[in-house]
C-alpha cells in the first residue's frame, strides 16, 4: 500500500500548536493511515509529551525512502525555540516559520503530499522579521492564485478577501479581482473530493444590494463578474442577500459559498463549524490544512486544548492527497 | 383581567403578510391573553380566510372601551387595496403604509402597548411615495434613538446601522455615533424582560483590528466610546472579534451583542434563530416587532407561508407589553 507523506508543522512553540499535534498524532493508529512527518523541534515535542504524560513512538525522516505510515521528526537546524508558554518571542516566532519554510520546501519539491500547520503568531513572526499576515499570505506571494477557505461537512466557504480592514476588502470588490478569483477557485476546486462544486457568491451590501437601493457593487462589480465567469463555464450564481445564503448552503455537501470579507464567512462558518473547522489553501500544487484558531496563547501549556480542529484538518488533508488535489 | 392591546399591521395585501397573521390569530386562544387589533382592509383578511378554508372569530375595535382578550379589526378608512399575488404595486404600499400609520398614531396616542408589523414592502412604499426603507426608518423620524435589534431565546443581537451600503457603514464607524448608540440601547433595554443586559460589541475589522494591524478603527473610534459609555455606567464590553463574539453569547439569556453593520449581525441571527427570531425596535414609548423576514412575493397567496416568526413577534410583544416597556 502507498500511503501519503504528510507534512505537520508545529506552529507557535508557546501556542497550542505542539499540544494538539501531540494529542492528534498519539492516536496515529485511529487516523487514516499515512506517513505524518512533523517539523518541530524534538525537545518541543519532548516537553509536551511530559507535560501531558506520554510519549509517543516517533521515527527519524528519511525522505529518500518509500513512504511508511507511522510517525516522523523532519530533522530541522537551528530551531531551539524556547517553548514558554504565553509569550510572543522572535526566538519562537523564527522556530516557527522556519518549520513551516521547510515543510513547504520538502512539499514543493514533491516530497509530501500535504501540509498542516498548527497556529502560528502573526506578531512573533513580525518580531522575527518575517511581515506576513499568516501561512495563507506567504503561500500566496509563491502562488498568486491560492485561496483561503473553509471547509466543514456542514458548510464550504471560500474567501475573497481576508486579512485586511473592513474598508480595504469593500474597496477591493472589482469585476476583475472578482474574475481572477472564480478562476482561481475553479482550478483550486477541480480536483477536491466531493466536487464538482457549485458555488454561491454572497452579496457585499444589505440585501445584496436591494437593486441598487443599498448599495451599488452589486450591479456594477459582482454582477459583470458573475456574467463573465459563466462565459467561460465556472458555475457561480448569485449575488445572493448574505444574510441568507449561508443557510441556503447548510448542508448541501456540494454548494461552497464565495465570501467577500473576512468576517462574512467566518461569522457563520464558525458558528456552524465550531471546533471542527478547517483551513484549506486551494489552488497549490499540494494540499495545505490548518485547525481553523489561533495560538491561544492563555491556555497553552494546560493541557487543556481541543484538538477537534486540528485532527480534522490532518483527516482532510489525507482526503484530499487521495485525490492529488 | 387587564389584558394587553397588541396592534397587528397587515404588511402588504401582496406578500404573505395576511396568510401570517390569519394563521397567527386563528389559534387566538393559543397566544397569551391580549386584545389584538388588525389593522388592514377587512376584504384582504377575508379573502385570505377563504383561501386558507376558515374563518376566525373577529369583533370591531372601540379603543374607548376597555380591552378584552380576542381579536378586534380597526376602522381603516380608504385602504381598499387589490390583494394581487405577487406584485409590487402602489395601491398595495399606500394600503401598507396607511395601516402601519394608523397604528404608531394609535400607539403613540396610548391606546396600543405595542404594534406588530408584517412585512411590507419597500418599493410599493416608494411607488406609493413614502421613502422610507423600511418601518424602523420611519420610527426613527419619530424617535431618533430606536435601535432596530433582534430577539431569540439563543441570540440577542442590536444593530448600530442597518439599511445602508456597506462602505457608508463603515464610514459611520465613529466615537460620537457609537456612545450614542450606546446610551440609546441602554434606555432600550431598560424595561425589557430579562434583563439587566450585558453589551459585548463585536469589532468592525478581521480580529477587531489585532492592534491596529488589520484595521484602525477599533483603537480609534470603538475603544474611545467604549470607554466613555463605561464612564458612564453602561455595562459594555469589546471590541470583540466579529467571528467569535456570536459564539461567546449564545445561550447566554441575559447578553445582547451590538452589532457595527446590518449583515454582521443578521448573517449569525438568520442562521441561529431562523424561522423564528424576531425583530424589534427598541427605545419607542411603546412595542414593536415583527417577524424576521420579507413579504417573500413569490410564496404569496399559496396557503405555504411559515408562520412561526410571525407568532414569536406577537408573542414577543405581549411578554415586552407586560413590563411596559
Amino acid at each position: 500500500m502507498t500511503v501519503p507523506t504528510i507534512g505537520v508543522t508545529c506552529g507557535d512553540p508557546a501556542g497550542i500548536g505542539p499540544e494538539i499535534i501531540v494529542k492528534t498524532l498519539a492516536r496515529a493508529e485511529a487516523l487514516p493511515a499515512a506517513s505524518y512527518v512533523v517539523f518541530a523541534a524534538p525537545r518541543v515535542i519532548e516537553a509536551e509529551e511530559d507535560r501531558l504524560g506520554f510519549r509517543a513512538p516517533r521515527h527519524e525522516w528519511h525522505p529518500e525512502l518509500p513512504p511508511e505510515p507511522g510517525v516522523f521528526m523532519a530533522a530541522l537546524p537551528g530551531t531551539d525555540a524556547t517553548a514558554a508558554a504565553g509569550g510572543i518571542s522572535a526566538v519562537n516566532g523564527e522556530a516557527s516559520f522556519r518549520a513551516f519554510e521547510a515543510a513547504v520546501a520538502e512539499a514543493r519539491a514533491g516530497r509530501l503530499e500535504a501540509i498542516v500547520t498548527a497556529p502560528i503568531s502573526k506578531a512573533a513572526w513580525a518580531l522575527a522579521g518575517h511581515p506576513f499576515r499568516g501561512h495563507t499570505e506567504y503561500l500566496s506571494r509563491l502562488y498568486p492564485g491560492a485561496v483561503m477557505a473553509f471547509w466543514s461537512e456542514r458548510l464550504k466557504v471560500a474567501l475573497f478577501s481576508h486579512h485586511r480592514p473592513l474598508g480595504e476588502a469593500v474597496a477591493a470588490v472589482r469585476t476583475a479581482a472578482l474574475v481572477d478569483f472564480f478562476r482561481s477557485l475553479r482550478r483550486g476546486l477541480a480536483k477536491v473530493p466531493g466536487g464538482p462544486f457549485r458555488l454561491l457568491v454572497a452579496g457585499l451590501n444589505p440585501h445584496a444590494g436591494e437593486d441598487g437601493y443599498l448599495g451599488r457593487e452589486e450591479e456594477e462589480e459582482i454582477r459583470p463578474a458573475l456574467e463573465k465567469a459563466r462565459s467561460e463555464g465556472i458555475a457561480v450564481a448569485g449575488p445572493f442577500p448574505p444574510d441568507t445564503v449561508f443557510l441556503e448552503a447548510l448542508g448541501k455537501g456540494d454548494v461552497v459559498v464565495a465570501a467577500l470579507y473576512h468576517d462574512q464567512g467566518l461569522i457563520p462558518f464558525k458558528l456552524v463549524a465550531f471546533a471542527t473547522g478547517v483551513n484549506v489553501t486551494l489552488g497549490l500544487p499540494f494540499v495545505r490544512t490548518s485547525p481553523d484558531h489561533g495560538t491561544a496563547f492563555d491556555i497553552a501549556g494546560k493541557g487543556i486544548a481541543d484538538a477537534r480542529s486540528m485532527e480534522e484538518a490532518v483527516r482532510l488533508a489525507v482526503a484530499f492527497s487521495a485525490t492529488g488535489s
